[in-house]
Order: structure tokens, then C-alpha cells, then sequence
């Protein structure tokens, strides 16, 4: 390296790592993993916007990739700035803010060495939104399934059961990429929580909880306890798709906009 | 008139009065009320659907004349429909549903013989809310005004004791035109009810009923409130504001998609 290659103020130190927690409407965003091309994602516009104000290019990490038209209250993201960067989180956020909100708005941010918002990650929590009712609900159309099917909420939550624990969710997994399936990638998960609330007035919450979830596993198993609400399937059908190992079997995957990351453990 | 002027099938006897009750998400309306030209609004869209249903002209008498970007959960409209026409209002609901849900939802419908969405009106609540926390919610840009300052709820509502009861309003409400102020129109109101609940979790919510509300009272009143609760204002200052009966003295008025015309009583 000659002298003209050098930079002027070459960063001194290891890079400063930052953690944000970050809320966004889904509904016109192609997810939030980064893509290539003209494909307006959650992490685009937010890496986009974060570069500008620290005149550097930020490169992402999540703690849940959200697909299309999925939303988030509380998701998680780290990346590194250099060390010689003036850093105050505050103004950061308000500018970040006054750039994206309110679709996207960052919450909250923190100096967090050696935190990675995906691998530091011990539990994701989503919910999942259905309005049961005749009509739709103007006021939930971007956020909520609406199913105008009366549901046997008892059948659904009965159903649970046997998603609780560690299972191989093959079942209610969007196969793996062949990379990943090389890489080893399983679909053995444990969950913690899977409840529905009935507000009594129309609204049905799905809450669900794990360590992680593979590609698409909410919205299969809302599918699935959609049908069985319904009367379509029964309540012991979960544990047999489940344990056939066998996407084929599973209902459709309930749509995106129903469900968001609500919270992150770490 | 000729035979040849004559309808084919004149209709038998007086027109059947309607009644529905209506949902809508008002941010993409300019107001509920019908106008001239390529204005798009609520009752202008709602009127072109029925009458499409039902191959007659409609015309709306409605509960309240929300005004653009305000929201309604509970709004009442009635109509006539010709005596010979077939109707089926479950039927009638459902097309309806099917050309305007989730934006404008119906969401029952009733024959109400003599009934006057407008004038058998007794009570009309409307709800307004405000995301009061230091970040935007994404979930609520819509329907709910974002106030960065933290407000002092309990000033607010002690500044509520004021409003209750019959008062003349002329200073919360856009002055009437000279047409219906010649006819006799007043800005006397009796408020039954104005209170501010707090959820704990950054959202209040301004609730209010009276038997009828002038031009904008609802936001004229919120905006007064507002600076109360950011301490601009005292709570003394709105029965002072009150007895001037001057516009001028009023903070402006708050924005409109934070309002929603909750419900109405008959």
C-alpha cells in the first residue's frame, strides 16, 4: 500500500457495535432482509437511512428476517460503525425517525459490544391477528386475517398443546434453501407459548413464543388452527402433521399481514 | 303528461325507509358528506354502491357529517327505496361489502319505519385518541395523533368538569354559514360525558357525548386539552375560553384522523 492509498484518519480501535429496536407497518415493505435490485425492504430503507446520517455504509443484522407484508413492534437489529464515528443514539434515532416514521420508527438504541441482534437472541415472540367476525374490520385491514367463519377458539387453543415443546416442525416449515440444508440448517424447534386470546368482541390474538422459528412456521400452524377452528380439521390433527413430518399435509399458511415480531429476548 | 312520460311500473305506495350502520377508515375521504364534482367521500361512494345494488338513486341522510380524515366505527345513515323494490338487506350489506370493504364496511342494516338517521338521533359519542410517547407508532399513524410532549393527564381531565352540561360553544366551533346561522342555528350543546383514559402504555383516549356537536367541536375542544396537558394552558383557562364565546381564544384545533365518530344513540 503506497502512501496515496492510505486513508486521512485511518479508525483507530475495533468498530463500535449498536443495537436498535425498531417497529414498522410491513404492508409496503418486500420484508426486511436486504435485496438486490429495486426491491424496497425494512432493512433497505433503515441501512439507507442509518448510512446517511453516519456517512458510512451500515450492513444489518436481525433478530427475525419478517417476510412480505409481515410487520413488527419489536425487532431487533446490530451493525458496527467505525470507531473514529461522533455517535449520539438520540439524535440518531430523531433522524432516522424524521426520515421513515411513521412506517418505520426506530424505538430505542444502545451501545451493546459484542451483542448480535440474531445470534444473542434467546426467545422470539410473534402474534398473530385474526378479526372473527361478519364483517371486516376497517380500522385492522392492514394488520389483522379476516375470517368471517365463526371459530371454535376452544378447539384452537386444545390444538396447542401439541405444538408445546421441542418437535421437528418440518411440517410447518418452508423447506430450507439447498445452502442451508448443506449447512446443516434442522427444523427441530422448541416453543414455549401457544395461546390464543378472545377478546370477546371479534378480535382472536395468537401469541407464540420460541428460542427460533424456520421460514413461514406462524402462519403454517395459524393455517392449520384456522381449519381446525372452523371445523374443517380436528383438534388431534396437529400432533399427526406434526409428527408425519410432511409440508403436504398442513393447510395453507395463514396470510403475512395478520402476523408481527412483537418481542425479542436476550 | 303522456302515456308515453309514464313510468312502466309506477311504484305502489310510500318508499321504504333504510337504515344501516356504517365503518370507515376516513383518511382517503374528503369527509362523508356528497359533493359536487370528482370529490371522493364517504357517502358519495357508499350512495354509488347501493344505488348500483339496488338500480335506483340514493340519497343519504347520515348521523353525523364527519369531516375528511375523520373516522367513523358507528356512523347511522338512512334512505328511501322505491316500494317495488326487491330488497334483501342481508343480500344488500354483502354487494355492498364486496365493492367497498375493508375501506367502508356496513355493518348492519335494518327497515326502520319512519326512522331519520339525523334527526331521530338522540346522543352521538365520538372518540379521540392520541399517541402520547416519545416515538410514533406505526400501528396508529392513521387513527391517532402523535404528541411528543408528555401531557398531564390529570389536568386534563380536571379541565373536562368545564364542558359538562349546556353551554353555549360558539368558542370550540367553526363558525356556521350564513345560511344556517340565518335559519336559526345555534351553538348551544348539551356534553354528557368528556373524559381522557389512559391505557399506561403511551395511548389516551378523549371520549365525549352530547346530543349533537357543532362544526369541528370535538378537535377544537382536544386542541384546548392538549396545550393543557403539555402546561401551555391552565386547566381554569377552558371555562374562561368557554364563557368568552370567541373563536380566537381557542387553541387550534386538533388534527383530524385522531377522531372517530364512535357510536350514536336513538
Amino acid at each position: 500500500m503506497t502512501l496515496f492509498d492510505a486513508p486521512a484518519d485511518p479508525p483507530e480501535g475495533p468498530p463500535v457495535r449498536v443495537r436498535l429496536t425498531v417497529a414498522y407497518d410491513g404492508t409496503s415493505f418486500h420484508g426486511f432482509a436486504v435485496q438486490d435490485g429495486d426491491v424496497r425492504t425494512v432493512g433497505g430503507v433503515l441501512a439507507e437511512a442509518l448510512g446517511k446520517v453516519l456517512r458510512q455504509k451500515v450492513d444489518l443484522t436481525c433478530a427475525g428476517r419478517t417476510d412480505t407484508g409481515v410487520h413488527a413492534r419489536g425487532q431487533v437489529v446490530s451493525f458496527d460503525v467505525a470507531s473514529d464515528t461522533e455517535l449520539h443514539l438520540d439524535r440518531l434515532t430523531k433522524s432516522v425517525n424524521s426520515q421513515l416514521a411513521p412506517e418505520v420508527v426506530v424505538r430505542d438504541g444502545a451501545v451493546a459490544e459484542g451483542f448480535d441482534a440474531r445470534h444473542s437472541a434467546t426467545r422470539r415472540r410473534y402474534r398473530y391477528t385474526v378479526v372473527n367476525a361478519p364483517v371486516p374490520d376497517p380500522f385492522l385491514a392492514r394488520t389483522a386475517w379476516w375470517v368471517a367463519d365463526p371459530l371454535d377458539v376452544r378447539a384452537m387453543n386444545l390444538a396447542c398443546d401439541a405444538l408445546l415443546g421441542e418437535h421437528d416442525f418440518a411440517s410447518f416449515c418452508r423447506r430450507p434453501n439447498p445452502s442451508a440444508a448443506a449447512m446443516g440448517a434442522t427444523t427441530m424447534r422448541r416453543v414455549d407459548e401457544a395461546e390464543w386470546i378472545d377478546d370477546g368482541g371479534g378480535v382472536l390474538q395468537f401469541w407464540i413464543e420460541a428460542g427460533a422459528f424456520c421460514h413461514q412456521m406462524v402462519r403454517s400452524i395459524v393455517g392449520e388452527l384456522v381449519e381446525i377452528g372452523r371445523g374443517r380439521r380436528r383438534a388431534s390433527d396437529v400432533g399427526r402433521v406434526l409428527r408425519a413430518r410432511d409440508r403436504s399435509l398442513a393447510a395453507q399458511p395463514a396470510p403475512p399481514h395478520g402476523l408481527c415480531l412483537w418481542s425479542v429476548t436476550y
